[in-house]
């Protein structure tokens, strides 16, 4: 498996915040040159400044593209660095927290729609830190014409940054994290609002705040400069979950008002049990095996490939695509944790492919 | 202020689990006499055996009486303590989560209702710690027939214990606690619950599911057997309350549907306000700070903080983490004198933290 060669690669970096700051950074501290620019000219003077890059400016040459505005902004500055590509290899990448809208407005195999799923309370260029992906679960939304080898370069990347990427169709991305992070933080701004609207009472309720109410308000601290684009770009996922957390607290309500304990019981028993459940983390894994899959080089393999792994829950750690020599076949090499290989090997073999599995390392 | 003289003090404990036990630790720690029961009696037997009580029964001349059980229990278990009580001082007191029914229910000028704002996710008697009223908020609910010694005594007791009291009527403070925890309670399993009904696509989404997420839900991982009995004893403060939110995430719905971003803006902003304004804990009398240090989430850095600042002499009043609204790193909240900041601040910083430093209260 290779990843790219360090010492000569080159990026373009649209929107000098907080993430594009730091992806400078981690690029930079890998080697890369990288050659950035904000819509607010002060803001990208201060990441070149900060060493997040080299140069302020767009590089037609480049090899990646990460745009890394706010989600509304995404499309139209994919699109434009796409037109301005002149690297026969470029991919063109975003980092926007809603997916579907953004996929759709661009229709191009070279653009893969990302979304790291990080974040800080800092805000801005300042906050920019290098560390900042490490860990980090990285979404990538490939489509039907996502051209293969953009995939695999893009995941390499990725992957150097120390993100652990899942695949997903972007509609998908966007059902997930209105469940996920875009409710729970309108849920969290609700909750915080009501009490501090409980008015003279305020400073005794704030007493009585502890450790449960302080966990579930603290996203509303964050910096809510990003929610308005999230909420309008997701606006179909979001008010859906809206109206099923409604649904859902309306029929609490009923067993509340019907003094109902048995079911009050068997409701927060279930809770419990899937709370209990949900991981620290995504598992490190220590052994790695490497699933080899012969397949048609037809459109929309890879995205079937990678979504549905993702839909497993399984880590795609590297992704190589090797071509045969003759034909238009080709094999897919997918890096993945050893005790998901059954399971992924499994659905595979499903789905009608014939993935051999081998012992990494 | 007098505390109880040790010695010579006696107390009953009324159901040994948890709290019941935490008190008993406690009481004893401070050369109380504790006399418990339980309706179980494995685990009142249980208790005796982990030193949280003295003996298993119940001490008709004990000097306070502390009503440990569900809230449903609460009223009888009171009413048959006061009764039998013989100390011509004797308080009799409980612990549940809901106030007024109790109070209405016990007229009599020793009773005074209580509170402790304490939890843990430990259940039962094995959980009991002598340290977990320590710092904690602990309501008392005095009425107009409040005898002023029954109260002051065990103020006293209360304070001892290291808990800090705050006095609210009863009915005031169902109402609160509704706010900032029966209900928020109720909504992180609502939400707990829609995330693992996403059925097949599990697996992805708890991969999606980072720091914000697990924040809002962690209440959720609690035991819920203490739940019915406090939906039914405080249904008029709880489905008030659950409409209000229900009202208020349709408002929000509205304003997503409609894509009015400047009110989207505007109710998350406000609720940030409050939330940054939410105080670690109560207020310590000194001139405070917030230092707010990123940090990844690694092992160690909790560590490596709290002993740097430990080598400089400088005492952390209050300590929390802040997870990511996504991702795995944080920011870490800590307490400290206005007067050290400087000092922390420099050190943090020649550590290669970056430390953000507000004035507290």
């Amino acid at each position: 498996m290779t990843f790219p060669s360090s010492s000569s690669s080159t990026a373009n970096i649209i929107g000098t915040g907080l993430i594009g700051g730091s992806l400078g950074l981690a690029l930079r501290a890998r080697g890369w040159r990288v050659t950035g620019r904000d819509h607010d000219v002060a803001r990208a003077a201060r990441a070149l400044e900060l060493g997040a890059i080299d140069a302020v400016g767009h590089d037609p040459g480049a090899e990646i593209t990460f745009v890394a505005t706010p989600a509304g902004a995404v499309a139209e500055e994919a699109v434009v660095a796409l037109k301005s590509a002149t690297h026969s290899g470029a991919v063109v990448t975003d980092v926007a927290g809603v997916k579907a809208p953004i996929v759709r407005a661009i229709d191009d195999p070279r653009f893969v729609g990302g979304h790291p799923m990080t974040g800080s309370e800092q805000e801005g260029i300042g906050g920019a830190d290098a560390t900042l992906f490490a860990g980090a679960t990285w979404v990538l939304t490939p489509t039907e014409s996502t051209d293969p080898a953009a995939y695999a370069r893009l995941l390499a990347v990725v992957s150097s940054l120390g993100a652990e990427v899942v695949a997903m169709p972007a509609e998908r991305h966007d059902e997930l994290v209105a469940i996920v992070s875009h409710v729970p933080h309108l849920t969290a701004a609700a909750l915080m609002t009501m009490a501090a609207e409980a008015g003279e009472e305020h400073a005794t309720l704030l007493r009585l705040a502890a450790g449960g109410f302080r966990d579930m308000t603290r996203v509303a601290a964050g910096h809510p400069g990003i929610w308005p684009d999230i909420c309008v770009e997701n606006r179909v996922g979001i008010t859906q979950t809206l109206d099923q957390l409604v649904d859902a607290l309306a029929r609490l309500r009923g067993l509340v008002a019907t003094g109902d304990r048995r079911s009050i019981l068997d409701v927060l028993e279930r809770a419990r049990e899937a709370r209990v459940n949900l991981p620290a983390r995504a598992p490190q894994p220590e052994d790695m095996v490497e699933i080899r899959i012969p397949v048609p080089d037809r459109p929309g393999v890879l995205a079937e490939v990678t979504t549905l792994l993702g839909e497993l829950g399984t880590n795609i750690f590297d992704l190589e695509i090797a071509h045969s020599v003759e034909g238009t076949g080709g094999v897919l090499l997918l890096a993945i944790a050893a005790d998901q290989a059954d399971l992924a090997g499994g659905a595979l073999w499903a789905r009608g492919y014939k993935p051999a599995i081998r012992q990494l390392g």
